[in-house]
This record gives C-alpha cells, structure tokens and sequence, in this order.
C-alpha cells in the first residue's frame, strides 16, 4: 500500500485538528529517527498510523480488544487507551504493515513500556511534542528531545504519570512499569 | 511489654525530632482510630512502633531483608523504604505483638498497598498529617482526615506518588498497587 493512500486514509478518518496533529508526529518522528540513527520511513509510517482509530466507536474497539486475545485489562482502564493497541492491529490487518518493531511503536504509543525500543521512544516522545502541541512544559520537552531521546523519554512519562495522578486517574501498568524501567536505567536508586 | 516502656525505647532509639513525630503519629492514630470505629489501643502502638528502625544502620537493615527472606525487590528501591518492613519483623520479635493488622500497619506504613485495612489507612495517614509535619497541602490533608478516611488515604498516596515522580525517583510497585486499587474502587475508569 502506498504511503499518499495511507495519508489520505487517515485524512478521511479524523478531523482536520487530529490530522494536523497525525502529519505533525509524522513529520516530528522523521527528524527525531534521522538524529538518532532511527530508520525514517518506518519512523513516518508509524507516526501516520499511530491514531488512525482514535476516532472508532468505543463499543468497536472494546469488542476488537476481545476478540483478538488483547491484554483484557485494557477494558479495566479508561477507553482513551484502547486505540493504541487495536490501531496497531488495523495496521497490520488493514494497512498490511509486518515490521514488529514499527506494530510496537503503534501499540505503545499512549503508555509506553518497560524495555521500549528507539523507535518506540521516537514515536512516544513526537506524539507529546509535535508542533501543534501546546501546553505547559512543551518547549522544555522539545529542547529535551533535541538533545537526548532517553532523557526526553523519561521528562516525558513523567509529565504524562502527573497529569493521571493530580487528576486521580489510574494508571496503566506499563505506564509505571515504562517510568521505573527508566528511572531505574538512570541509577536514582540508593544515591 | 509494658507500653510505656516501649515509648522509652523509642525515645533512645531516634532523635528528638523523630520522636516528637512518633508521639505525633501514635496520637493521630488514636484520634482517626476512634473517628472511624478501630481499635485505638491496636493504632497507639503501630503509631508509637512505626518507625523504631529508621535510624538502624542501612546494612543491617539490607541484612535483615536478605536474612528475613522479605520482598527481595526492596533492595532495588531506595533504602528509605526498608525500615517499614524490617520495623514490622523488629514488632514482632523484639516487642512481641502478634496481631497481624498491627505488623502490617508497620510494614505498609511507607508504601502503602492494594487491598489495606483501616488500620493501615490510619497509620499511613496518621504518618502524613500528624501535628509536627509541616508541608504545602498538610492542612488540606488533616481536614481530608476529618471528613473520610479513604478520601485522605487517596489525596495522601496521591501526594506521595507526584513527590517521587515530581524527584524522577522510581516508585515501589505496591505504591503504584495501592493508588491504582483506590483510584479503581472510586470508580474514575471510562467515566
């Protein structure tokens, strides 16, 4: 499949504001993937892909995430969660994409995990960044992500575990699994 | 043991301050015991024992858990944690109380966990709002205390979690075990 019918795939499928949005971690994943020895076409690829569900029925993705065997404890937590992992399925089953690492990146683009891969960081950290982002903090991650993907990574689940928390929210295992693999990486254990 | 004899340990085991504190928590903990229909006997002396190991050295203390054969994930986690679990064995051995809600209110008393009793509730908080702690928020957690206790132990983990997130410290799984359990029964998912 074309990568232009891809892109217009998703155009077709979310509102204009998302689409920017999608082109934008796109676009961001690319350059991230050049700086730090990423492959760019996969980097593209995933960044297209990565919310082409964001906008599906509640009710169809919860009966994907049952039907195709996916962690149920997905259904536990809130449904915002729900279109990375099934979004990695459509990418596979509808958009015939094979490549693991790129299916991951997709897959985990919303929680993260513990072990990521660099694409998977690449893919995490321009979903939080990209240009038509804006919130407090933002420009910080951006110069973060400049400098070092790891550090910007961790900045980033951070932010990410603070916005659940002061609103009282759960929080996905991997996203706590994602945050103490990182921080325990970064030797802030017994110092 | 006579009570007031374990009070004198507690006094030449840990500084003044850290005393003042202990007294603060045993008090707080009678207070909340008696508010919410526990045994204010039972939260007087997890109060008064809660912290009689925070001044052991951190290699008998690293000992005690290997020894012990105490959740050996503890000695990746920072060594602040480890006197909760090993004053609970120190309750135990040396000061002879048996009853188990009492050792546990010991042992969580720094992490918490999923699926706490009040007792432990009460400790925990207890442990945050006693009269001489003095942090932005304690004012609104004491008032939290008044009005329901598992409101105060949800704004209280809540506060320990952001406080360790906020450092890029890693957090103890039964921590995240024990904001996730509260968080869930409070019924925040797919709202």
């Amino acid at each position: 499949m074309k990568f232009e019918h891809v892109m217009e795939q998703m155009k077709d499928r979310m509102p204009e504001k998302r689409y920017i949005h999608t082109r934008g971690v796109a676009m961001t994943a690319v350059h991230l993937a050049t700086k730090y020895g990423e492959d760019p076409e996969k980097a593209e690829l995933a960044g297209i892909l990565h919310d082409s569900v964001k906008y599906a029925e509640k009710e169809w993705l919860r009966e994907k995430i049952i039907s195709e065997k996916m962690n149920p404890i997905l259904l536990d937590f809130h449904h915002e969660l729900w279109h990375a992992p099934v979004g990695s399925y459509v990418a596979k089953h509808e958009f015939h994409i094979h490549d693991e690492d790129t299916l991951n990146a997709i897959k985990f683009h919303t929680t993260g995990r513990a072990g990521m891969s660099r694409l998977e960081k690449i893919i995490y950290v321009s979903d939080m960044i990209e240009p038509s982002r804006n919130f407090p903090g933002v420009e910080l991650l951006r110069e973060k992500a400049e400098i070092d993907l790891e550090d910007a990574m961790i900045s980033c689940i951070q932010q990410s575990m603070i916005f659940l928390i002061e609103k009282k929210q759960s929080v996905f295992p991997d996203s706590f699994h994602c945050y103490n693999d990182l921080t325990q990486k970064k030797g802030k254990v017994n110092e």
